[in-house]
């Protein structure tokens, strides 16, 4: 816990930080309300200017009839999952082993709608047609993650993406995307997002990761779908009284970051490079296919983070403000790119490489 | 439709408004905000300054071990019951015809929880002992809302609520408050909240009702119970990476106004008698014991809206948005005090109630 925290301060610290747009403080909501007409009316349980907007908005974005905005993407995707089980009368659905239900959301899946998930593919790569091809089970729905965060961010190749679509609607198998981190994939795949979204029957995607607002989750679909959706999020308790403390910031944050993926995708793939060229690292993936990847770096957790408390000081860069333990030799943290990058002189970046990569090689040879 | 939308903006259109605290624009959030040090870090998943402070403050004014922030009164009343069950082994508990869980829930409580619920008393009045006392099914959990919200803010006597909760500890059966209004009800009670809360096992007070905030609800009780709570509000969706939009201007709205209920309670006895004087119109209660109350009218609902909406014009003063029907004869609308009571000049009150009545008596003599 000590050293962990002394990381994270010496993090805090720092002048310049390479991942993410900024700090999580009051700062962030007091600038963008700034900007706001204060006369523009509150949105009250689902209605109003604001939501149906916003709401408007993103759903031509993704090429759907229908969008709503949701407090969190928990909410929004359990109970896509609910609608299709519904529909169908199978309370089953197949995702990845490090889908975001099955281990960020404390069973909340089963308990509270008594799915049952069927896992597919290990868990060190995405799902491919022949995992979708093999499955022995009658599923209501598929979902896919893109890009799949808990492996750095991996990616499908596009033609199999259609592939396991065009499976799925012959089998009358509903395709959901959890694309908390879609506009991030889009550059890469060379798409828009209403393409992408064509192949699937319901998007979730969350504001607040590469758009960079509060908090926040949209759900799209069919008309009749969303239309579920909204008594679903009544059910769970969040159709808030006004949700604009966290919709303005969302549209502000769209508006403002959505032509810039494409730089966070370029940057993504010249920091992977950096990193690859220190000893002990490699990134997962090595060329990065979204704004984001993981480093994975040989030595353990408690003697990765005194060196990269020492390159915060030393630099005054930040690189990481936490170290996970893979296992008792390797460790690896999660780098997303966003605005902090472009902000930090080419002269520190290079020298924070050089001083991480001298002190990996006397720790490696140690 | 027409009429209803027309008396809607003849409302906002008046210089004074007799209920509430003020209108529901982006100007509330924008002025809270702007007293805040903007270097204030976010909460992060239930983590931090910001939601910690406000929790145990809240925890402490309740009398209670612990207090867990929820985005809304729907998931932490729902996670509650469901808690209870789970602790007995029995999906089972009672609460009032017009319990918001029943009325404004989608069934949430059944369709996620698989809860049934018994309902006690008529729906003209608030339960008494003798409901619980003639209970004939085992259940897990009493539910009782205070100040009863749908019919006007009733109360059960003090002594009637010792008995119960005196009972129901006799019996196994844990005592819940939907104490959405709970602030409302204490200079009638003329106890402490900590005092009416110790009755009660779990507490949810509302902190965008009486207090004004923007939208948040506090779930109070012992720390195994807020442990639990907190396992479930991630399994419902409610736990944002951040809640501060709304924690940071309850708290600024507690503070300011968790003094200001006797005023408020005064105001709507004042209020209650004033309507009380006019030609066809009784308020339910008579006299308020909150700082609330309904305004029953023996007009249908079509001819009742043009002469609040003539009133509006006429004297500058919004009595109503709204009306709803009982039914064909009588029609009502709700009034809670708040801050925009002691900002209408004496004489305007005194004009408008001449108004309203004068226009009440030709229309009951047509």
């Amino acid at each position: 816990m000590g050293a962990q925290k002394t990381l994270l301060q010496a993090f805090n610290q720092t002048t310049y930080q390479v991942a993410g747009h900024s700090k999580r403080d009051i700062r962030q909501l007091q600038r963008i309300f700034q900007e706001v007409d204060g006369d523009l009316a509150a949105d009250v349980y689902g209605s109003g200017e604001v939501i149906d907007n916003f709401q408007n908005k993103m759903a031509k974005y993704l090429g759907k009839e229908s969008a709503v905005f949701f407090p969190s993407g928990t909410m929004a995707q359990q109970i896509a999952m609910r609608i299709w089980c519904d529909a169908k009368g199978i309370r089953k659905v197949a995702y990845h082993p490090l889908c975001h239900l099955e281990i960020h959301e404390e069973d909340g899946l089963r308990k509270l709608h008594q799915i049952e998930p069927v896992l597919l593919a290990d868990k060190d790569r995405v799902i491919s047609l022949a995992d979708v091809l093999g499955m022995n089970e009658e599923i209501a729905c598929l979902l896919l993650e893109l890009p799949q965060r808990e492996i750095g961010g991996q990616l499908p190749p596009y033609e199999e993406l259609e592939a396991i679509s065009h499976y799925c609607r012959e089998k009358g198998i509903r395709l959901h995307m959890d694309g908390a981190r879609l506009l991030e994939t889009l550059p890469y795949y060379q798409k828009t997002a209403a393409e992408v979204c064509a192949l699937f029957d319901s998007v979730y995607i969350s504001v607040y990761k590469g758009i960079g607002g509060i908090a926040g989750a949209i759900l799209a679909g069919d008309a009749a779908f969303t239309k579920e959706a909204i008594v679903w999020k009544r059910r769970h308790g969040g159709d808030l009284i006004s949700l604009y403390p966290y919709i303005i910031p969302a549209d502000v944050c769209f508006e403002a970051r959505k032509d810039k993926f494409a730089e966070y995708y370029e940057q993504a793939k010249e920091l992977a490079g950096l990193y690859n060229q220190c000893h002990g690292i490699s990134t997962r993936p090595t060329v990065p296919v979204s704004n984001m990847f993981h480093v994975h770096i040989s030595l353990p957790k408690e003697r990765l983070e005194p060196i990269l408390l020492a390159v915060c000081e030393e630099t005054g860069v930040g690189l990481s403000h936490y170290v996970r333990e893979v296992d008792e030799a390797t460790s690896y943290y999660e780098v997303s790119l966003g605005d902090r990058y472009a902000t930090i002189p080419k002269e520190k970046l290079q020298n924070v490489f050089q001083v991480l990569d001298q002190k990996l090689r006397e720790a490696l040879q140690a």
